[in-house]
């Protein structure tokens, strides 16, 4: 393979291999007839496939080809269940190859870093390890089918105001530890064909041609050896672009840039084994996906019910039971006389998000039909709009609403924040609900104590002004076309809900770790909460929010055994006991969380490391098995440009959710012994005496230099409270000027830092 | 006098020069006899004179002269008296110069960004304002006694841990708004006579060798023409710390640097004229002291008794009475038959704080003597020690101490953070008081329902633990030596309390600005809360703190009168009736916040711009008058490198704290136009629209290239919701291709910004 490809990468012309790293239009790549080498076609799909009615249009605003459209990220994110995601991506590889697809342009796993995220509802989570897992099955169920992937935003893309032209300021250990480490589990779990870059720039600099981001991190720490793509438009500078390693610049023709690559490599401005690198990436990603997608078969157009079906599955899998006091919920189909099912969004459900992602379904489960169903028929409900426009109140329907709702035995609102609210290209403003649907839901738990909510939003909204007052309340999520069945089939307790919040419902907006800059609109996004985002910031802040990260009720109960823990040579196998205790059957996702009890940074309260989700009979018992490896109980130096595992005791908890442990276990570990930061000219008193043989040689030179001077210093427990923080070098400064007539102080530092290596050797 | 400054610099060798731009030993600067040039003196002193037996010691660790202590910065601050400080610094004044001294080394005037600062007993606020109103007051009272300040620490100090060695990384507006600011206003308006920079990096750079902040801000900006000195030993390299405007390397002698100087002028590394600018300034200086402090008088010792009384009046105008449910103080001296003062402070009273600030008194108020003296005698009290060492529980000293509540009719507990936990030298690690004082009045309270609690502290503690069983709180900080009459006369309303909060007192630490990294130890302090400091931070998030900054209670009742404002060019004169409602005479702070309604930028919901302090007599009424200028309703807008002031509706706010306002007034402001953002080749879509000229210009363009390509684009108000944000360069790159085969987008950009610029002429 790769002799033909030297072969093939040889024959082209300089501008042939400029078109090469370049769209051909605004889905395809070139195609170089003369060589054999066929174009590759992409198209937008985090949650199914957008594909327009050409090529040559973006379709962002038209119908498109129809698709199944799946749950979107946010809902996936809360199923915690990597089998079935993979299944999803596999089934969107079909899609992809009926649709003569090779590249679908997915998964997005950016980090919600505020719930104004515009497209929060297309990400996964909050947290790097749920992203990363949950974005590594997808990818790998979709290129499994032959269909590649393109993980993206990479990198520092979390929002979208200004997005092209905003600069996201994140220190090294934040991006490290929050922002890159979802991309570097997919990589290195799922090695995805395709990585696109964002739009933004990073510490100043567009990802598209960042040099350390792609080049250093991407390619040479993490090993990726496939196409990095530009978002669309995203390339800036092409020769920069290239050098750092971006391979394709979408969408084409880019044919300005392609004469300038051109020119570029004959006037030697450009070496064109750059060129021929990103070629060589293009060529062998051709070749994977004829591979893959050159059989009849895989052309088979794919069974639509069968994908309506796990369209279904995984919208129920997602939907999250956040309250259910009283067990009021599931509802008993046989025994209501009447409902009433309240709310516009349960005719006219809302189950994806806009911009690209939106795809147009193959079909469209409605909620109030599939409750009709199962309730036996339209004659045991009531229905109300309950809220038209979500700008302009009206009364009448809130009334109807209200006595709709006395009438029947318990009410389902269907409320969520209004279509458009959520999309690409733009940040919401608030997360409150519509003051509209606020009234309404206030308006009818007061007259019906029987009353559940159902949610239809890409993202945490705070519910205080009227969770109170309701009993029950479903987060179903935009959760694609399957999802009017499946919120039919967990309110009346066809499914045990065991969905959980992927990211943390906060009490109010302005509790939101990002809150104070967010959105800040100066073309900056300073990312000042650092490592402490979602639930790492209101652990740490002891704020306790709405619902906490992880949370998510069932119809049975789980119990939990205590942590088994084995450790040998820095890695720890952790094993806990889950029994369903309740009478029906339904899946646990089983939590694991690590604090570090003490470390030279600060760190977070506690960090997930591990999760798994089980199915459980009632009365049945299984086990939860988690690995933990150094990397689990990292932080990540920038001083040192390392991570590192510091030796002492860690707080194992295994929990329900974030702030629901059910079990811990304290274990000392062993780590492979850091390199202490040594001494230099800059170390202080304190560093100098915290080891016995520099200690020595700083209290001889004291010694000395107090036989010199009128006032001598001594170093007694007292004096260091005040001069412990003093560098020597200032020390000497201060007190040594006698002995600095002739002599630098650096170099003073210096003799006694070389005495105390000899010492050492 | 300029003439003759001249005439001596010409007559100064190289090695005179390089002397004079440091010190002689540790408090001196250099004399040269044979030019006539006298040394200069200066000590410590932030709240009083701290001068060692000679000026080669240090003095840290022993017994210095006496001098009067006065309050410590904190609870100077607390007063919000201009005119009292100004006393103080004119008192200052006079002992300085009859201890020889010609600079006093104050005052400090950094913010408060964390309460764990160790320092923060010596700094008056959390907001530059306040901060920047009473240091001014301050170098005014101390200058006119001829005596100079010395403004420190100059800048981005706001730790004590490794602050030394650690980088302050604070982004430009936040410098401006919050951290400079005090700096600024005692610049213009006090003029002190020397600026002493602080130990740390600030982005990068030692503040002892910034350019950006030494030359181009204080120098450039500000006018600045005083001396710049060093803090001790803060120099890093000396070269560049001249270039930069550092005149003064602290202490002396700087042998190894003078040597260095020297031959760098030699060399020619060193412009000559460089040097010589801070000779002049160093001789304008002594030329200042001089004249001031050269007449006999000058040297008269002080009256000590009536320093005292000034320590005494400014101690109980410090005082804050935090709480004070039904009344229960002032205390009626002459109706009480047995009152229990327990603490062990009452006797060994904690009245200022650790390092460079420590002075010895010259004498000392005992609290339990001066209550002793007010309720007429000894018989009347009963004495329990409560505590004794805070790391070792002691229940006998707490039982004793519930004994003897019980048996009095009320209980004054004197507690507070333990002797030496506050000091320059190293950062707290906590804001709780000691667990065996928690213990102590939460037992006393529970025994003893008229149960007062006073705090000797340096800044904020948490109370949550223990206020809600104590009826009363006094806030006396570290006062001076003055401090136990001024509590006693507080605590039987002898004076009637005026103090108000200049720093918010948290419900816990977690809920301070800076917590997530405040101390982090990676020898950098990232300011990650941005502009979000003390109170404006509370607002802003929301979160209700234990005490708003601006608080205090009286004895009596303060009425608000409505706003008046009249508003021409810009500035804004607001004045407001405040009418003593009660029956005692009192003094009321009367504080005036600027909200923003509508902003480019995010902007704390309200800042302070104003303050006073009235006297007012039962029944008084007097007229508070403020005027705010266009930098009052300003934010600094780092892109465009000023301060901007935007058109608008301002709310304006009179309160008795921060959190009490009691009158407001909506002002409509007319600014002198901004400039708006022009048009640049990274404009967004939305840009273009905004102004009538530009949208034609670019729909023009957008039918040209319509008119080129298959699938043409609208810019409709569906569309541009999403295209809104494009930058109009990316927009041609995604679908202009056709027109870019020769040209670049940047140069079909600047076609198009050129007829935009023509449209306009």
């Amino acid at each position: 393979m790769n002799t033909s490809i030297d072969k093939l990468l040889k024959s082209l012309t300089l501008e042939e291999k400029a078109a090469l790293v370049a769209g051909a239009d605004m889905w395809k790549t070139q195609e170089i007839e003369r060589a054999g080498v066929p174009s590759i076609t992409m198209f937008d799909g985090t949650n199914g496939v957008r594909k327009p009615g050409s090529t040559q249009e973006m379709g962002l605003f038209s119908e498109n080809m129809p698709a199944t459209c799946y749950p979107t990220g946010v809902a996936l994110g809360s199923t915690w269940n990597t089998k079935l995601i993979e299944e999803v991506g596999e089934a969107l590889g079909r899609e992809s190859l009926a649709l003569d697809t090779q590249i679908l342009l997915g998964p997005g796993v950016n980090m919600k870093r505020s719930p104004l995220g515009g497209r929060n509802f297309e990400y996964y989570s909050e947290d790097p390890v749920l992203t990363g897992e949950l974005g590594a099955a997808m990818v790998n169920g979709l290129q499994r089918m032959g269909v590649g992937a393109s993980v993206k935003h990479f990198a520092g893309n979390n929002q979208e105001t200004e997005k092209m032209v905003s600069n996201s300021v994140v220190d090294e250990r934040t991006l490290r530890e929050i922002y890159l480490t979802a991309f570097e589990i997919i990589v290195k779990k799922a090695n995805p064909w395709t990585v696109m870059t964002s739009y933004n720039l990073l510490n100043g600099t567009y990802t598209s041609e960042h040099d350390f981001l792609l080049r250093q991190v991407l390619r040479e720490e993490w090993g990726y050896d496939g196409v990095v793509m530009s978002d669309w438009t995203a390339v800036h500078d092409r020769l920069k672009s290239l050098r750092a390693g971006l391979d394709l610049e979408m969408p084409g023709p880019a044919k300005y840039n392609a004469v300038k690559l051109v020119s570029a490599v004959r006037s030697g401005e450009l070496d064109e084994s750059v060129l021929d690198a990103s070629v060589r990436r293009m060529l062998e990603l051709v070749a994977k996906v004829t591979a893959a997608a050159g059989s009849k078969e895989a052309r088979q157009p794919w069974d639509v019910d069968a994908h309506h079906e796990l369209a279904r599955r995984a919208a129920a899998e997602s939907i999250v039971l956040l309250k259910n006091e009283n067990g009021i919920l599931p509802l008993a189909a046989g025994k209501l006389r009447r409902l009433a099912v309240i709310g516009q969004k349960a005719k006219k459900p809302r189950y994806q998000g806009g911009g690209s992602a939106r795809v147009t379904p193959t079909r469209l489960d409605i909620p109030y039909d599939e409750i009709a169903a199962m309730v036996g028929g339209e004659d045991r409900l009531a229905y109300a709009e309950g809220y038209r426009n979500d700008n302009e109140p009206d009364d009448a329907l809130i009334e109807e609403s209200v006595r709709l709702a006395i009438q029947a035995e318990a009410a389902v609102l269907f409320v969520g924040q209004p279509e458009g609210t959520e999309s690409e290209g733009y940040d919401s403003k608030t997360i409150d609900l519509p003051p509209v649907q606020v009234k309404l839901i206030q308006e009818v738990a007061a007259a019906q104590p029987n009353c559940i909510v159902v949610l239809c939003n890409g993202t945490a909204v705070a519910m205080q002004e009227w969770i109170g007052g309701v009993p029950a309340v479903l987060e179903m999520w935009l959760s694609g076309q399957g999802s009017g069945r499946a919120v039919a089939d967990i309110l009346f307790g066809r499914v045990n809900p065991s969905g959980k919040l992927s990211e943390t419902f906060p009490v109010k907006l302005s509790d939101t770790p990002s809150y104070l800059t967010f959105g800040d609109g100066n073309q900056q996004a300073v990312y000042s909460e650092g490592i402490f985002t979602g639930y790492r910031y209101y652990d740490k802040k002891e704020l306790e929010p709405l619902f906490p990260f992880g949370h998510g009720l069932s119809y049975t109960s789980f119990e939990y055994g205590g942590l088994r823990v084995r450790t040998a040579g820095g890695v720890a196998t952790v094993e806990v006991d889950i029994r369903n205790a309740g009478d029906l059957a339904g899946q646990e996702v089983v939590q694991l969380y690590v604090q570090d009890e003490e470390s030279r940074l600060i760190r977070p309260v506690k960090e997930l490391k591990g999760f798994c989700k089980l199915q459980l009979e009632p009365g049945e018992t299984k086990t939860a098995v988690f690995t933990l490896t150094p990397r689990d109980f990292s932080y990540y130096d920038p001083k040192r440009g390392q991570w590192v595992a510091e030796s002492g005791w860690f707080m194992l908890m295994a929990g329900s959710s974030s702030a629901d442990i059910r079990a811990t276990a304290r274990v000392d570990m062993a780590f492979e012994a850091q390199q202490s930061p040594s001494l230099h000219r800059y170390s202080l008193i304190r560093d100098w005496m915290a080891e016995s043989r520099s200690r020595e040689v700083l209290e001889r030179f004291m010694e000395r230099m107090n036989g010199q001077i009128s006032d001598p210093v001594s170093l007694s427990e007292q004096s260091l409270e005040f001069l412990g923080d003093f560098p020597l070098i200032k020390l000497i400064q201060l007190y040594g000027q006698e002995m600095l007539i002739e002599r630098s102080p650096e170099s003073m530092v210096d003799e006694l830092l070389a005495t105390v290596h000899q010492t050492k050797v």
